[in-house]
């Protein structure tokens, strides 16, 4: 029968993410893949998640494998106020937190909560391209603003902003990734925090602090690093925090923090998405923040990371051609390459896997017509002797491609 | 700041799920509850999921708590496409299988591919709550088509599109759960599922069929509760499978069958609403269908729950005053009970709750305005003697009120 001819209007806007269908071509045998921002796969904490299990009695295992609330279970939201309190030096007061499968559902609760077809939502130029989805995919337009070494450009933001408000655009949030953004790399300053949550007072719109990487920092200190949400005493961030980089992707467990009422609302949108995230991932993820293991853990990535960041440098300033630039990341997976303007990187991208190296073109994390002439480059789930090979062989590609 | 004049027309049309109320206040110690259809937690196979984790190699584990695809576990979409052909007799001709984190997410995704504001869904009176939040969650509008005995009425079905059609309604599926629906227990007969699928072809409406319980029998045998997909050749049946039964709900894993390119838009719907499902809780369904687990659960869950439904209908038989009507459920986990039509199931429930015993109201599985005078009762997750002790102090209010 015709199916395509009863879908939805939403249906129809669908497409491919490019990125996904790049990583395709990614996994390959020998393929020395700096696509995919996976955590290193060589240390996952398995051991302690099966001493996690091996813990629990009958009754606390009946319960990791029944039916849960759709908000979370609720000595892992006690955890993570906590931790949100202690750790993260955010005030609780009127706020409430929701439990989600990975931060991808966070953005799509978010997205639904609050677009109407063509609303707009500020990103950062460029931006996670889970979120542009998720926005697409709610019928929202991307306003895009750029991004300078110390983050969202607040004078482009202000622009950008008051220029929809002219035209009659309704801005609905400002997505940011204030730390290590996912592709570029680049953190906003301590100093532009505070402005960043002005131009939010100022205009009255939200902003959603996505922040998957805030504790992989390499450089500076933890007061670098606390969300934006620190300074907000009114309930206009909504944070976004998940277990994908502190203990697995696979265990799919993510958490919004926002003012109650928000969350009561987005709690009753996850009630038709899927009804409560995996108990059996809730309860290890509970005990593995009870027990401290989530602080060992961190210490040891927070190396880990550093030396593989620090490798990749290190390579692209030996190998790298003339009139390549690229970001020095002070945390988080990510280097962001900029090539010659008439470089297309899908183009570098072909040359590179026939070679068997792959990354992923810097297009897919740009709203559509932007420049192709970026490369996002992933250090976190590569060896040190691969991440060397692998930047070599992409230089030795640029340089022929340079001429 | 003042976030809900922000809120989209969709976010103003959420309303709190009623069982969700009820339920919490089933919550309490000593509650005898037959509210929510959990499976039997006793009987969880938490010894089978620990040896298949310790079973692990490292490569393995790192696997399982890596990113994962969208569409699936390969080996996992591999073990579920044999299941449905030599245990559920369907062809997998121009079929594929996404994996999706419940059937919850099922319903979810298929509303959003489908509903503009205003398409209708048939349903069955009564239906699944959960599929009905997600209808109303796309804006969609609620038809409802009765139940008879043999499960749902084809004449009524045929009457309600066709006045649709006259109307300028457009029908965008039939939502189904002919196995011991969920909340009646009523069972759709061998002989009514090829006229289904004939109505669907007749309107050109697919059908969507949903069936968690259909391995749950306790009469007749396998051939009674084959899918209706099965008898399907045009890729017009989407069918729901689910491990929240045959495993555990907690590890949120379920699956689509359908029509391949159906598939590969929903995987893109996916892609944005959660990335993919726990690679974790794949891996665990995947070696527990592979090592045959599964067989032997189920072999044990038709007796276990075999039991309850006996000591259910004996004491219904032995307790409740007359005027009081229920149906035999063939499988599954519920009893639907008629009061007469005075009988406010809400009243009943409130007097209920002080003397211990809950339940959910059946205008929860309704929509809105239709009879008050419904009560689904659960017996999955209840010992026999507090089975007995509830319907023991249920029939008691009842008498008391019907005076």
């Amino acid at each position: 029968m015709d199916l395509p001819s009863l879908f939805s209007e939403s249906a129809l806007n669908l497409k491919s993410s490019k990125i996904r269908e790049l990583l395709k071509m990614a996994g390959v045998p020998d393929m020395i893949s700096m696509g995919g921002g996976n955590p290193d796969s060589a240390s996952f904490p398995f051991e302690e998640i099966k001493t996690i299990i091996g813990s629990w009695s009958y009754d606390r295992a009946k319960a990791a494998l029944q039916y849960g609330t759709t908000k979370g279970y609720v000595p892992l939201l006690e955890e993570i106020a906590d931790w949100m309190v202690k750790r993260k030096k955010v005030s609780m007061e009127g706020q409430d937190i929701l439990i989600t499968t990975g931060s991808q559902q966070a953005l799509a609760l978010l997205s639904k909560l609050f677009l109407n077809k063509d609303d707009a939502v500020i990103v950062e130029l460029p931006s996670f391209i889970g979120a542009i989805a998720a926005f697409y995919s709610s019928m929202g337009r991307i306003e895009g603003v750029r991004l300078d070494e110390e983050g969202i450009d607040i004078g482009d933001l202000d622009r950008t902003i008051a220029d929809c408000k002219k035209k009659g655009k309704t801005v609905k949030f400002i997505y940011t990734i204030p730390n290590f953004n996912n592709p570029s790399g680049i953190t906003l300053s301590r100093e532009k925090r505070q402005k960043l949550l002005d131009v939010s007072r100022r205009y009255d719109i939200p902003i959603v602090e996505d922040d998957p990487y805030g504790e992989l920092f390499y450089d500076g200190t933890v007061e670098d690093y606390l969300p934006v949400k620190r300074l907000d005493s009114e309930g206009r961030v909504i944070y976004l925090g998940t277990f994908s980089k502190l203990l697995s992707p696979g265990l799919r467990v993510g958490w919004i923090v926002a003012d109650g009422e928000l969350v009561a609302k987005l709690e009753l949108q996850k009630q038709s998405y899927d009804a409560f995230t995996s108990t059996f991932s809730q309860f290890i993820a509970c005990d593995y923040m009870k027990r401290g293991y989530i602080n060992t853990y961190i210490d040891k990535m927070r190396k880990v990371y550093r030396e593989k960041r620090d490798a990749m440098l290190g390579a692209l300033e030996r190998y790298m051609p003339e009139g390549i630039q690229w970001t020095t990341p002070k945390g988080g997976f990510f280097i962001w390459l900029t090539l010659p303007g008439e470089i297309d990187a899908e183009e570098v991208f072909k040359k590179s896997v026939e070679r068997k190296v792959a990354f992923v073109t810097g297009d897919a994390f740009l709203p559509e017509d932007y420049a192709r002439n970026y490369i996002r480059l992933a250090y976190s789930d590569l060896d040190i002797d691969r991440i060397d090979k692998g930047i070599e062989i992409l230089a030795g590609v640029l340089r022929e491609m340079i001429g």
